[in-house]
């Protein structure tokens, strides 16, 4: 199944693009388990969530710490039905039939309890689409539950839910919410931003 | 049906709550058609789509043309099952049952080819989701064919399509791809991002 997303780093100062060049360099630990393309409006990584989601993790972490206002932003998608596989997307995560939805919950729950503590106080904004059956409402559900357990749910807004916690928590309740509601082989998409440093948090 | 979306306007600089100050006044000829509100993350705008993408336009337009690098990031969803209506996002442009994709694609392109000129050179990347029904593919690949005749179709990337032009037809375009495809009473979002003054595209 093909998976990834395209992501753009966007660090609030005058020195952009030096805040982004430093920030890559925590992408290097990742670099053989991803593609990677990058154009002017975003770069593209190919790769498994178990890789995509601390790989985005890390570079937005990179980024944050350097005490600029600076926000990630990415389209993130699995099993897309328009695009090719790909040898390196494979991944054990989606394999067998789908469980029940309290079986997949509780799973998720504990891989946010088991998260890395990475120090980078974060927010982060999603929308979870699952595509191409007549009950994407029941998994959205589902995953609203899972979300207000994890920890890290701050509120719902119209159209997203709003995270808030460290960088580690958040970017493993991102992945969670991706890889365990929907079907194994659906075509699941988030729609992501995570922002750390705004004034207007103050 | 409810309609509106989460914005996040980002200038690529450290007077960024300067120019984000200043291009809010952009919004003001709409403000009475749109419910505004603000939090740290992003601004909800919930209204019509005819009064949303001008409203968008006219805020990204207005930051870019200060020279600055700066991105919209926006999260733009209708007829979400989760959604209470709203009288303010009454529109005519949802009225009556589907019509053929050709009759659709005609009607978008020359709603494009005569969208008001601002003069702001741009690129536009964004995702087009359609939930909760089978034949979901079939309204993208009929979004793509559009797309490609529009004039300002650039490139099919990896989950997203890259748009270029001056942001008047850029959002014109969105504004089609938006209201045309999917049923008219179903749920569709867009997950886009729009960018000028990038020194990469130099």
């Amino acid at each position: 199944m093909f998976s990834g997303a395209q992501i753009s780093l966007y660090p609030m100062t005058d020195d952009f693009v030096g805040v982004i060049m430093s920030a890559l360099g925590a992408l290097d630990p990742y670099r053989e388990r991803l593609r990677i393309e990058t154009d002017d409006v975003s770069t593209l990584l190919v790769g498994p969530p178990e890789v995509l989601f601390p790989a985005m993790r890390d570079l937005f972490s990179a980024a944050a710490r350097t005490g600029v206002h600076c926000t990630l932003s990415a389209a993130i998608s699995r099993g897309c039905p328009g695009e090719p596989d790909d040898a390196i997307c494979a991944s054990s995560r989606f394999e067998g039939s789908i469980t029940p939805l309290a079986q997949r919950r509780a799973k998720a729950l504990s891989a946010v309890a088991n998260a890395a503590n990475l120090d980078v106080p974060s927010v982060a904004q999603f929308s979870l689409y699952v595509m191409g059956q007549g009950s994407h409402m029941d998994e959205i559900y589902g995953c609203i539950d899972f979300l207000k357990q994890s920890g890290t749910f701050e509120k719902s807004k119209h159209f997203v839910t709003k995270l808030r916690g460290d960088s580690g928590a958040l970017f493993a309740t991102l992945e969670q919410a991706f890889c365990s509601f929907g079907p194994p082989e659906g075509h699941v998409t988030i729609d992501l931003t995570v922002s750390a440093n705004s004034p207007s948090a103050r």
